[in-house]
């Protein structure tokens, strides 16, 4: 499971703990700027780390590089995700996205028309509220 | 240097010979659409393949995910880029990219406001032509 392409990045900063439960890590690969209308990051969660409900502006797409996570889209059931898969979230679909509960998880975040903003980071108090299904936020 | 993250991606499809110098494989990850105006594929030059001089008229962003290769900017000496690395392309800046002698080279490849257009190759000729900084076109 420890395998070598963990390391194509730095884990980067400790992600703030408003947005996330348990401990993840942010690598900022692309800042935003107005030239190409994107940011990108990588992002590590450890075992049974997840963000908070949440949505983008613009849109985002997650290329998983490593490990087995998990996805939900708001109203539909929870999706296994696993290296190698990509996952297209919409603008304004609220989501989240995070580790399974046994692996360690890794991602490319592309956020992007950044022009429309990047994230709306949604309170976990409302993310209980959001959540049907899974109120564990 | 056969490390697992090779694995991250099926090579895909051979990539056309008449644009590139060598074996290149290109696997489609997200396709461009008016959502996300964004094309992302994952690109494996085998060691000596390379691209021929292009552009990007929306932009593209690199991201190195294994071995070591080269990016060239029109004017501007090689770069050698290696696994972690990032590159961003401006809109309609002349480059060329691919594998070093002796190493394979992946990387993901993120165009960027495909709304404007995604590639425009040049010619074998006159990538030559550029090479020896009399663009002619």
């Amino acid at each position: 499971m420890e395998t070598a392409n963990k390391t194509i990045f730095p884990k980067g900063e400790r992600a703030p703990a408003e947005y996330f439960t348990g401990t993840v890590w942010v690598k900022l690969l692309v800042p935003n700027d107005p030239i190409f209308n994107a940011q990108i990051g990588n992002v590590v969660f450890e075992p049974g780390a997840r963000n908070n409900w949440h949505t983008h502006p613009g849109g985002q797409i997650l290329i998983v590089t490593d490990g087995v996570g998990y996805y939900q889209k708001k109203g539909k059931s929870i999706q296994v995700i696993r290296k190698g898969d990509v996952v297209t979230i919409a603008p304004d679909i609220e989501h989240w996205h995070g580790a399974s509960s046994d692996s360690e998880f890794t991602h490319i975040a592309v956020n992007t028309n950044t022009q429309k903003g990047i994230v709306v980071k949604l309170s976990a108090h409302l993310s209980r509220t959001i959540g049907s299904t899974t109120k564990d936020a």
